[in-house]
């Protein structure tokens, strides 16, 4: 199974392709779609939006999996990465591909065991269960790959993903 | 001048289209975008943005105004609504016309000359600048056509046009 990680955001927005056969997981890409601070948020939306797109088309992932948004401090940019992460689902809908949601506690739990995990060790877990040399790059990215990770240690991922409700078409 | 206004949530998306000439505005159609409460977020976005995509392709508005969202008390249904606007914000974008955001204090303002007016005289001074018999509903509606007002009517309807940045394209 080819799972796609999302960590969601308005000026960058992280993904990671995983691999996941017989319980063991391999990075296939990672990186993060970055939008230009001081252009229309309508046209970081649309970069997103076609990026991911393309993305997905690129690489076929059978699952996206985004991580949830929680906000205790910065209401406005929490309404503004908001605006980021729907733009990000519709772009998963409008592809066909079933989605799923992690809270940021299952995505610590999921790759740490450890729900009050820090970013360096999640990202570290990251690195280590995928093998990887060293943490991957940047942060957005390593984030969107522990998503990934998370679905695929998951129970949902074990769930039969058929019967995705297709998109209605636009003129 | 055509304008298409829009009162952004996730349930109900308000939208009002007016025309305005020589400083008269006249109602053109109003409504609300509905989604079907307990389907996922991804089918609920999919549905506003391709509701509203018919809609600007049905009635070609030159421009279209959309509320900006104030929350001081529930995050949680602000997120929601964000989430909502993201996509609204896209479908406008992508169908390639321009987009005017207002606050709720700019579109009192423009409506009723008074910052603090409440939501009934807000939809009263609706139906009397549009010359309707009764107040137009449901209430995101009246709204929505609050905003294409406030448009109308600021000086940001005098400014060019032009140069609307063509969204990118997908595979």
């Amino acid at each position: 199974m080819r799972i796609l990680g999302i960590d969601p955001g308005i000026a960058d927005v992280g993904f990671g392709i995983v691999d996941s056969k017989e319980n063991k997981q391999t990075a296939v890409t990672w990186g993060v779609i970055r939008t230009i601070a001081g252009t229309s948020l309508s046209s970081r939306l649309d970069r997103i939006f076609c990026d991911l797109t393309e993305l997905i088309s690129a690489f076929s992932p059978d699952v996206m999996a985004v991580e949830e948004l929680f906000f205790n401090t910065n209401i406005t940019t929490g309404i503004s990465v908001a605006h980021g992460r729907g733009v990000i689902l519709l772009a998963g809908c409008r592809s066909l591909i079933p989605i799923k949601e992690y809270t940021p506690l299952q995505v610590k739990l999921a790759v740490t065991g450890y729900g009050r995990a820090d970013k360096n060790q999640v990202q570290d877990m990251v690195r280590r269960i995928l093998k990887m040399k060293s943490a991957p790059k940047p942060d957005d990215a390593a984030d969107a790959l522990a998503v990934a990770l998370c679905h695929a240690r998951s129970s949902a991922s074990l769930l039969d993903l058929e019967g995705v409700q297709a998109p209605c078409s636009t003129t």
